[in-house]
């Protein structure tokens, strides 16, 4: 029986129709994420747009991401680590008849709990991608507007922490007295100097707070371009998150790391850890999104 | 010879009329920030509004502050640090006959240039307030919107460093993703329990923007009350601002800090170095810019 998944966050909802085969019959993105629902929205819009469209009724439906949270559908809970990553198809929750979420995770974190909500069924779609990844000590890196580093040793996830260093990107430039010349989201057109300039200027990544005033005076000293703004403040908050997260997770100085997201940002993180001398491989973010949610329908069936 | 003095700042303009003996013969503040000037619109208003309503029209006057920036009246440049701070009254700029602008500072900060532009003002009015702090090494934080760490020897300023601490608290509270209980500006009404909670998820300072995520991971937990998460945020920048800072500009670990600016904000700092074993004394910033601007004026006659 076809089932329809979903990866519903934030900002949108990707969603993909699956054959009993495996095979791929529809993928549609939507631009209806979950910061734009009302109370109790979900349901409605999710039967009244997204079955119709995607040609779905009366299909089973699974979905991950944000829609699990108190600000979604129905929370759908944690999954406490450390934990092995198919335990979350053993707690899925019920939205509505025929429509399951998958839990998100929680583990001690850096300053208190932490949580993630969706990176979880791309981490589980990564492992399940290839089976070299399912042994051994791994180093994974989601980055995004809540960038999460997820230590995992034999398919089990120890303990991971959340970074806020995209949405610290994109309030500076969108609402920031700093002035910039550029744009939130552009990162990828911006200057590969002006980035490695903001990599520099991220030291150890302490002192966040005034690292980032350097923009200013930069700017004003006539150091850097306005129109590089943008690309001088990725690169001091891309560094300043590598420099003080990687030591912390990783098993010694030069440990791989493995990026999991979108191409264009990732390709900024492997610029960042490759000036440590850090080994970084890419995998697509929506993909495994894909991988993860047929896992977990197959894993739960 | 009465002037017209004034701490022309980024969200509002304070003005004071001194008569030739140093009293105070009116005093007023104006919702009339230099981010909401137009490009050129500051002469006009100054002449038109201010002078008026101060009826302090043909007076000399003499402003500081961000109107001596690009986004004010004219650039009013920088001394360069280290400077005696008398230096800055022989650095005026004329932005009109009769209307002299004071000088920032800059010098060689963390992580690039750094500037001020009205805290030296203050810092001066600070020194000449009490003949004692004229000697011996100092360290003053005006904590704001960009909190400054200045290092004084025998009233030199030596070096500073700019936080922006303040900048940071509004951007996650008013646009963030967080969805804190409460608005910028109120810390003063917030729960001292969460602001001390805050103080202790700051660490060392370090992984900020991981550490700014625990109070997601709190709220979900139950372990804060969303009411109090901007008292909680507050704690956190604090703390991770004075973590970082002080151990880079104090002589020693338990070196005192002289405050300088508004009470609520700087009895917030005083309770985090305190938590620290570290003394602070209280100054009131907008006392000690018409001290600055009183003491520039008689210095430049």
């Amino acid at each position: 029986m076809a089932v329809l998944l979903g990866d519903w966050g934030t900002t949108r909802l990707r969603t993909w129709v699956i054959g009993p085969d495996g095979d791929v019959r529809a993928f549609r993105r939507f631009a209806l994420g979950v910061g734009g629902l009302g109370p109790g929205e979900a349901a409605e819009r999710f039967e009244d747009e997204v079955r119709p469209a995607m040609d779905a009724q009366g299909m089973p439906a699974l979905l991950s991401g944000m829609i699990g949270s108190n600000l979604g559908w129905v929370s759908a809970g944690y999954v406490e680590c450390p934990a092995r990553l198919g335990a979350i198809a053993r707690s899925l929750t019920t939205a509505a008849p025929n429509v399951w979420i998958v839990p998100g995770l929680r583990c001690a974190g850096l300053a208190g709990p932490d949580v993630m909500r969706g990176e979880e069924t791309q981490l589980l779609g990564w492992l399940a991608s290839d089976p070299a990844r399912a042994s051994g000590r791994r180093l994974v890196c989601h980055p995004g507007t809540h960038a999460k580093w997820v230590r995992v040793a034999d398919g089990r996830v120890e303990r991971f922490i959340t970074a806020m260093t995209g949405e610290l990107y994109a309030l500076l430039n969108d609402h920031g007295t700093l002035r910039f010349g550029q744009r939130a989201g552009d990162a990828i057109e911006n200057d590969a100097e002006a980035f490695d300039q903001g990599l520099g200027a991220a030291g150890d990544g302490g002192a966040l707070s005034a690292r980032l005033f350097s923009l200013r005076g930069r700017l004003i000293a006539g150091e850097l371009a306005p129109g590089n703004s943008a690309a001088y403040l990725s690169g001091l908050l891309i560094g300043a998150e590598i420099a003080a997260l990687h030591p912390i997770m990783a098993a010694s100085a030069d440990a791989s790391v493995d990026l999991v997201g979108d191409a264009a940002l990732c390709a900024w993180y492997g610029r960042a850890f490759a000036k440590r001398g850090v080994a970084s491989k890419f995998a697509d973010g929506e993909a495994a999104a894909l991988a993860g949610l047929k896992e977990i329908w197959t894993l739960a069936q």
